[in-house]
């Protein structure tokens, strides 16, 4: 399957370094909401949903972490381990994320407020949807 | 002065924990931008300005920096040192940071995108428009 990074700039200097996500400009929607993932304890796997509609950008601003993603035909696994680089991910995609580093801090801006009804957190359900989504 | 926290929900569990940032929820105002300052040397002092319009909050997500601020009329410092507490930072308020710890990770959300012309870099400057500010 198809993935997509965007890679930051650097706006670093002798100081120390600075990343800067800006909607609109590097980030490709409205960011609406900010969350981080942290203090993830050893030998844990996260996630296990999809989102009907929601748009994410991954970024593990510290540390590392694994990152399973299924779009229901198809599996890859990536590593997420710059502050430089983002992993889009687009509605309709199960994710699981592994092998998280004890300083893992992983951050995720999203196009939309918590919203319960948005996920997907049935596997089968998700293979049956996303069956549906490619034959319309 | 006055120095306002946002304390963040804390949504962890088992597996490990996550805070959520909102606009119109827990933050208030529309998040427009979001940047990382990161692999700060030490010693290093940063900062050295105050924003004509923009409003921000500042989180440290992993480690801890401290934080000078002076409205041109009275100055406080205080140490950011959580991911479940934010520093709301109103428009004109001159800002240092300092004393990064090495796995520091200073987030900051913003209401406004990037502009140079909303920066206070020189103090004397500051200072003035400050003064200006409480008279009008």
């Amino acid at each position: 399957m198809k993935v997509t990074f965007v890679d930051f700039g650097r706006h670093g200097d002798e100081r120390g370094m600075l990343v800067a996500l800006e909607e609109g400009r590097n980030i490709p929607f409205t960011i609406r909401r900010v969350y981080y993932l942290f203090d993830t304890r050893p030998h844990v796997r996260r996630g296990y949903h999809a989102h009907r509609q929601l748009k994410q950008i991954m970024i593990a601003v510290s540390g590392s972490v694994k990152v399973h993603l299924d779009d229901g035909c198809e599996v890859t696994e990536v590593t997420l381990d710059s502050p430089y680089r983002g992993l889009l991910l687009e509605s309709m995609v199960w994710r699981e994320m592994s092998e998280f580093s004890s300083d893992c801090v992983l951050m995720v801006l999203a196009d939309q407020l918590y919203d319960p009804a948005d996920y997907v957190r049935d596997y089968q359900e998700f293979c049956t949807l996303a069956k549906q989504e490619r034959k319309s």
